[in-house]
């Protein structure tokens, strides 16, 4: 007889939907659109040069090649793992090489985290809207979503507090430049959620994946990891920070690390041993040249790139944008977060778009664990250059006065 | 207050172990001991002179190299997997592109495949021994592991059978030079089980890491994944193989892939998506020029050295162990599977091993679910030289002379 294959899937793997939006957006790719869509980096940014000379360097000596080439410890390797650590204590993060792990891009750190903290039932904190790709992650382990409202300074206080107050103690959060808000939290409200989550012994989960993509010039706020003095001590702390090499250098190498307390890097090491072993060692050699070689300079070519495109993005919206609309106002990262009139619902509108103006976003209802969010968007001016960011905005703008005025 | 990581960490996650084994054989990797321990490829053959030109020459054109540092689809590159599908069709299995998923390692293939097919106290059929990393893998999903003896010719009948009977729907095997035994399956034991998973509607996990590997001369016996003729139907079919490049090209690459029904890849794809995105585009084409430029001759030359190793392995054992102490006479692989006096604790020997006569290996009951195997052990040829192999046999049997005289 044949597999019945939907008695033998897993309850908690039923779970997993393929998005409708994902389907919609491959329209997107095609060169006549311009696409908002993609949160991908720039490709013209991508450091091929130095590549080349690195992957060359890297298979040149031979002795150096085979053990690039051999299977390697899960943790990661100890010179890219101290990296990170000279790198998060130049952020002001005394972190030690045992607080590191390398994962396979960010994305697997929030896949192992949520197979070591949730379970199915557990509440778990998000921000409201919080980034897609994290709660497919998440959402494999079945929890309990908790949804706290985000102000411009960062999450509502009081709400947060009363999660934790009814026994919550993961939350996940964003501090710098979110995805898909592009919004960064104050300085005095980064203290207060650590300092909540202090006074109930709750973790907070820090996604810093475009933590150094900063535009305005001035240091980019502390993170939360660098604020939780007390994870100095190995084994201490309340913040698990998620980092990668995605955003900064290139994200097909799949280079990401957590930087967590001890307990929880033990358990992370068996379960990538278990998982995957370990991560590709010729890219982490790769990254770990490729950081030493170009950082900082290569950080801030990215910087003035994409702040240009910001730029064009906010001023397009502030000269073509009906009454009605507003937007966020991103000091670094790939995105800005934009709110329609009530009665416009976003993904109807995506499907306009396409069609008549051939422009490209992410509906914002999918980045909601409650459905809200309906007349909300996602735009990104990453990968598009300056003057169809212009014409784009323009586009979107035109259409969004039409269907104001039917 | 402190996190009190022991009442966050999930239920599942708590059941991960780290491997007192492991520790014991860090030992192992001192130049001065002969370590028949690790289960890794012999680094001086990997291909590093064209691993340097493939890799050089994927960064010389800047608009392939712009693509390839970039995020990529979850099911893996088309080019590489359309690879795979042909060198399936040339071992005799007519698959589809959609059957195929490229993954981290087979390793990260086990993984998915345990989070879509096992549930906690679902049935698992595995051989007894089995792969220690396969059940690390599965033991995250708290399954029922129900273990069934292997003869040299492959499982016993009548317990599969019997197990199938009783409710067990999945059965994870290696019918090609098994790790840890080295054993391959008789073609009629293949037909035989493939028959029994038919009966049932049963699936079978069937690890293929070592099926190029083969040093008799005659080809490779057909794959479970080549009788199982249904699995031409892209939908249909009782056997999902997992491959890897660890064995052939070079671990680090983490390559590996897994070829299934498209009921499975479908759910898969999914997984990939939630867990990591994607496995990196860099790593895959170099696996696919380094497959495409370098097979069958590299192959060819992995046989000859590995072959002569074995020969030497076996001959040593033959010349110099005690009466008592038997061992299988594998076709391929890089594992001799020994079994000594009742009398005699692996794990124990290895201590005297490790400490009177400098030589590592794997006590066998790792390798089993119900904790039998107390004398047994795993001996891998593939990474010392001939003379370090017949000396390291030479001086493991004279100690189990020595305590079989005590």
């Amino acid at each position: 007889m044949s597999v019945q294959w939907n008695e033998l899937i897993a309850r908690d793997a039923s779970a997993l939907r393929a998005s409708e939006i994902r389907d919609l957006l491959k329209v997107a790719e095609r060169p006549d659109v311009i696409s908002f869509a993609g949160g991908v980096p720039d490709p013209d940014l991508f450091p091929v040069d130095a590549f080349r000379d690195i992957y060359g360097g890297m298979m040149a000596c031979d002795a150096q090649a085979r053990r690039s080439l051999q299977y390697s410890v899960s943790e990661g390797l100890p010179a890219l793992r101290q990296w990170i650590v000279d790198d998060l204590a130049d952020q002001g993060a005394m972190r030690d090489i045992d607080n590191i792990l390398i994962t396979n891009g960010a994305q697997q750190g929030l896949d192992i985290l949520a197979r070591l903290l949730l379970e199915e039932g557990r509440n778990l904190i998000v921000e409201k809207p919080s980034y897609l790709g994290a709660m497919q992650a998440f959402s494999t382990r079945l929890p309990n979503y908790v949804g706290v409202d985000a102000e411009d300074e960062g999450p509502v206080l009081s709400q947060l507090e009363d999660a934790f107050a009814k026994g919550a103690r993961v939350a996940y959060v964003a501090p710098d430049f979110q995805n898909p808000t592009g919004r960064s939290w104050s300085i005095a409200r980064r203290k207060a959620v650590l300092e909540l989550a202090r006074r109930y012994g709750a973790v907070l989960l820090e996604d810093a994946a475009y933590s150094k993509l900063s535009y305005n010039g001035a240091e980019s706020l502390p993170s939360l990891l660098s604020l939780d003095a007390e994870g100095a001590d190995p084994a201490m702390g309340n913040v698990i920070q998620l980092g990668t090499f995605s955003k900064t250098l290139a994200p097909a190498l799949r280079i990401g690390w957590v930087c967590a307390p001890r307990p929880v890097i033990d358990k992370l090491v068996l379960m990538m041993q278990a998982g995957n072993l370990h991560v590709s060692t010729v890219n982490q050699e790769a990254a770990l040249h490729a950081a030493r070689k170009l950082f900082p300079g290569h950080l801030e070519k990215l910087r003035v790139s994409y702040r240009a495109k910001r730029d064009v993005m906010l001023q397009t919206l502030t000269d073509m944008m009906p009454d009605g609309v507003s937007w966020t106002r991103p000091e670094g990262g790939m995105f800005v977060w934009l709110t329609l009139p009530a009665h416009i619902d976003a993904r109807q509108l995506l499907e306009e778009a396409l069609e008549d103006v051939k422009v490209a976003f992410v509906p914002g209802q999918a980045f909601f664990t409650d459905g809200s969010g309906a007349n909300t968007a996602r735009l990104s001016f990453s990968t598009e250059k300056v003057d169809r960011i212009k014409d784009g905005i323009t586009r979107l703008a035109d259409l969004i006065r039409r269907k104001d005025n039917q």
